[in-house]
């Protein structure tokens, strides 16, 4: 915090500031006005805020904003920033032109493949940027044990231990509610871990409502980020709750402000944000834009991304523009589209019109487990088979991206399922990469719309093992090789030749790079994989196939799962 | 806090609740709508809050409240309990049934008295109440250093070692706002040690604006409740403050809802409440229902003294029902006369219509010092007298309550002024008495109405010290002893007889009995006051007479306080 004794001196005007904006409108987020005025900084502290013409506004640095809005820093209270594969330094120099000035992340996705040191690195990595990175702590490593093998199982004491480090603010999404409601004991004891510091315990919820809803709330955990309507908006504000809205739910909140006018406990988030989408559409700022495009009241659109988030985050020095808080504040140029065009940050000017004035400097590099994640020799063509003995296989095949299921009868080939000559069928393999075990799993997808080749990615929610689809063994394996040659990252391979690759070396998720090198990578990787005939989206076709919280049937490392029995089923039954 | 087990277990409704109030509306204070719902508690927490018709809501305690609402607990986030002149337990007794279930204490005045063993015992004595009490710790102790002596003077090492105790969330009005802004060195420090905890810092100003209110507010001090306008109100809510608004200024806060609607950083707090208004008018329960009667929404004038004060209090677990918040709350009889017909504490059912179900026990009782805080010799009716040299004197007499100062020319008889014969004056002592010095000192004062006899008090702001307004040395005397014999109070005696007598045995400011029995006490000294000719309110006369930060001129125990100047200045110019 800004010198004591200087801060008032220069607010009572007695020195100057270092820093003034002037001539700008501001946007107040209490009050809901917009209205002229002048604020003055003091190193990282809002001095003052006067009316314009007050005389003792001398500063070492004016900017000069008439016809320009002031408004707070927006804040992101959830997020992963593994979502958008840079590295926090990266992250930082790709949000904070946008206006993010402090995010709350939960290392979801470092967690599950490095444990403790993931956390720690994404904590470390983070320190010194000029973006306030607050760290939420991940619960639910892996998302569903005994179903998934990820790099790192979390109990209460993982999670003890990293709540207890710096600028850690609480629980990440308790994805586990069925574990929460049911009481199961790894859930509950990191529940109660959270519980006995006073911990902001965060949620994520499938469709949950009633007395189960009541219970998962009951365990004091009190947000959640699903798709909501209207009417669950208000349902979940009536339950003291914090609606965390991501971008594909804006138009239900602002017709739930439209009937209701203020949300106190609003708040906008960006949860995932691929790096193609953040450089095209952008970051939080899309949730401020397309609010006040649907018509909401630029303060209010501004306070779910400003004042509510920082009271949710127990930050009550920010999020306002305001004497003695911290100065993390924007200039924008145009308030109905949202282009920002200064962002400060602890009072020092770090980005305009797009740009950081300096590239960010990480606070570690990425230590050496993570630069080494791929603990899997490349399995080789005939790895690929699926063998059984007898003449037929009887395959469940996976239709509509998981949601139903299909039992073919196929025939075998020298002992191998001949699945090859079914146009519309791929095999989906999932290969443990974190060294734990060997286990790999193959299971057939029907409408993909792969023709021909393989894509493969080791960024596979939640345990972020070794994922590749195909329609030729060949190609696959050299897909796998090209992944575990490159540390990690995505693949597109046709006709024995890679056709796009995505290198993420660091844990198989991130590289230290800018955000828009890694759009221009997933751009092709994204037009490789339509060239093979995918139809869907191939980044979320091989990011959310193994996810076994997902309806209805999912593969992972230990076979195919039926998510809500929460059993391993077989994917293929011999006659043999 | 409820065992976690069972609470999820009756959440969930595979245990009955311990209490369940079925039948009424439920005020929301976050979504400030009312509609009917069922509440179910487990031990000290609302476990669900679901819709009338819930088939598992089987409890032990079943309320049936149909055609009532239920409220949150009101919570008081600003206020002196030694106001009341009741210790904790007897508070307690007398303010819960009107609905308050949490109060944050500013223990000022007993600090003054009795320093650090002063708040500690305001701390342990509220301790296990059926009340929620958090401390702010006092930083003016005294409010004027070097212009008054009271009992204790409170450093930053003080104000440190109290910060780290108990249930102490922050620190109290911080009323030397002067001292803040030109950064005196003592109430710097203790600022400082508040900013290095990250402690709530609350303020009093006074008439405090622009570049001075800025400096005040960079400080992080950022509350206040000083009496505003409209206009001041949302001035200094787009300066991010929480507006305390007293029971005398809810008109004004409730013009400022009507002409801008919701009003976030708005709470109602007491500040001070005599025991006679208290019993007759009623404590924070008078806000809500002067708020709801001057037309405003009860879910608003209601959130004002419930959520607001929560979020002020950084408190979440409190200020809404909500599943997983604590379980204070209130079944109210009728909404707009806000008659509150149960106060339910941490799940339990405490008061019924207006009396406590049991008395509260204190959780301890006063320390010896508290009962022996009169160090001092009864004075005689000759140390009344004013002595000097020469024949006469130039008397600098109060007028107006101390806003004024009149010079009069009065004659000396046997070396003493003689001021008896002019029917409009009273003299104005005042008399050291925490044992720290022989200090006393005496001005005229006139109009005040005072025919005969003396008024005396030991309950003066803000270093209390014994205060005696008198037109009679020997009443005068009489007046003194009768405090010192009973450890202090209020007195009020005339031609030789004590006419009325309120005991505050414990530290000169409070008594060991119920809120009611100080009532009729107070209510028989004013009526003693009265027939002594005072024709303002004799309380308010002795009770702010030795109070150096009101303008203009104030007597202490160190003489003629000129409040604007800052100095002290001679009562009584001799001419020998």
């Amino acid at each position: 915090m800004a010198d004591y004794e200087r801060l008032l001196r220069v607010a009572r005007g007695s020195e100057p500031a270092d820093l003034v904006v002037r001539g700008a409108d501001l946007v107040n987020v209490v009050t809901r006005e917009v209205y002229p005025a002048t604020v003055g900084i003091c190193e990282d502290t809002i001095a003052y805020v006067t009316e314009p013409g007050d005389i003792h506004c001398s500063a070492r640095q004016v900017i000069e904003a008439a016809g320009m809005w002031l408004a707070p820093g927006l804040i992101d209270s959830h997020m992963h920033i593994e979502s958008t594969h840079a590295t926090p330094e990266h992250f930082a120099d790709a949000v904070v032109p946008r206006g993010v000035t402090t995010v709350a992340q939960d290392p979801h996705e470092m967690a599950n493949v490095l444990g403790c040191e993931g956390v720690e690195y994404m904590r470390c990595a983070a320190r010194g940027l000029p973006l306030r990175v607050l760290t939420f702590v991940p619960t639910c490593v892996p998302a569903v044990p005994g179903l998934e093998t990820s790099g790192a199982a979390f109990t209460a004491r993982e999670v003890e231990a990293l709540l207890d480090g710096p600028d850690t603010i609480g629980l990440a999404e308790v994805m586990d509610y069925w574990g929460v409601i049911r009481q199961a004991p790894r859930i509950s004891e990191i529940v109660r871990a959270g519980r006995r510091r006073g911990a902001i315990l965060t949620g994520h919820i499938r469709g949950l409502g009633g007395r189960e809803l009541n219970t998962y709330l009951a365990a004091g955990i009190d947000s959640d980020h699903e798709r909501l309507t209207p009417g669950g908006i208000l349902a979940r504000t009536r339950l003291g709750m914090t609606v965390e809205i991501t971008r594909d739910n804006i138009a239900e909140a602002v017709e739930s402000w439209h009937q209701r006018g203020g949300l106190d406990n609003l708040v906008w988030v960006t949860d995932d944000v691929p790096p193609h989408e953040l450089v095209r559409e952008g970051h939080l700022d899309v949730a401020v834009r397309r609010a006040i495009a649907l018509g909401m009241a630029p303060a209010d659109a501004l306070r779910a991304a400003t004042l509510a988030p920082a009271l949710r985050l127990r930050r009550p020095d920010l999020g306002q523009i305001a004497p003695g808080r911290r100065a993390d504040l924007l200039v924008i140029g145009d308030l109905a589209s949202f282009s920002v065009h200064l962002t400060i940050v602890s009072g020092r000017i770090v980005a305009c019109d797009g740009q950081m004035l300096q590239p960010s400097q990480p606070g570690c590099r990425p230590p050496a487990a993570a630069l080494h994640s791929m603990h899997r020799m490349p399995p080789s063509p005939d790895q690929m088979a699926v063998r059984g003995p007898g003449r037929t296989a009887l395959a469940r095949v996976l239709t509509g991206r998981g949601r139903g299921l299909e039992l073919r009868e196929l025939p075998l080939a020298s002992g191998a399922v001949a699945w090859e000559d079914r146009p519309d069928l791929a095999l989906a393999t999932v290969w443990h990469r974190h060294g734990l075990n060997q286990n790999h799993s193959a299971v057939l997808i029907a409408g993909s719309g792969l023709r021909v080749g393989a894509l493969a990615t080791t960024y596979a929610h939640d345990s972020h093992n070794l994922v590749i689809v195909g329609r030729d063994s060949a190609d696959m394996a050299l897909a796998a090789r090209a992944l575990i040659d490159s540390g990690g990252g995505y693949a597109a391979v046709a006709e024995g030749q890679l056709r796009a690759l995505v290198p993420l070396p660091v844990a198989g998720l991130l590289a230290e790079a800018p955000v828009t090198e890694l759009a221009r990578g997933f751009d092709a990787f994204v037009e490789a994989a339509h060239a093979l005939g995918v139809t869907e989206n191939p980044i979320r076709l091989l990011t959310s196939l193994a996810l076994p919280v997902v309806p209805s049937y999912r593969p992972t490392d230990l076979g195919l799962v039926d998510v809500e029995r929460q059993t391993i089923i077989p994917a293929f039954e011999f006659d043999g």
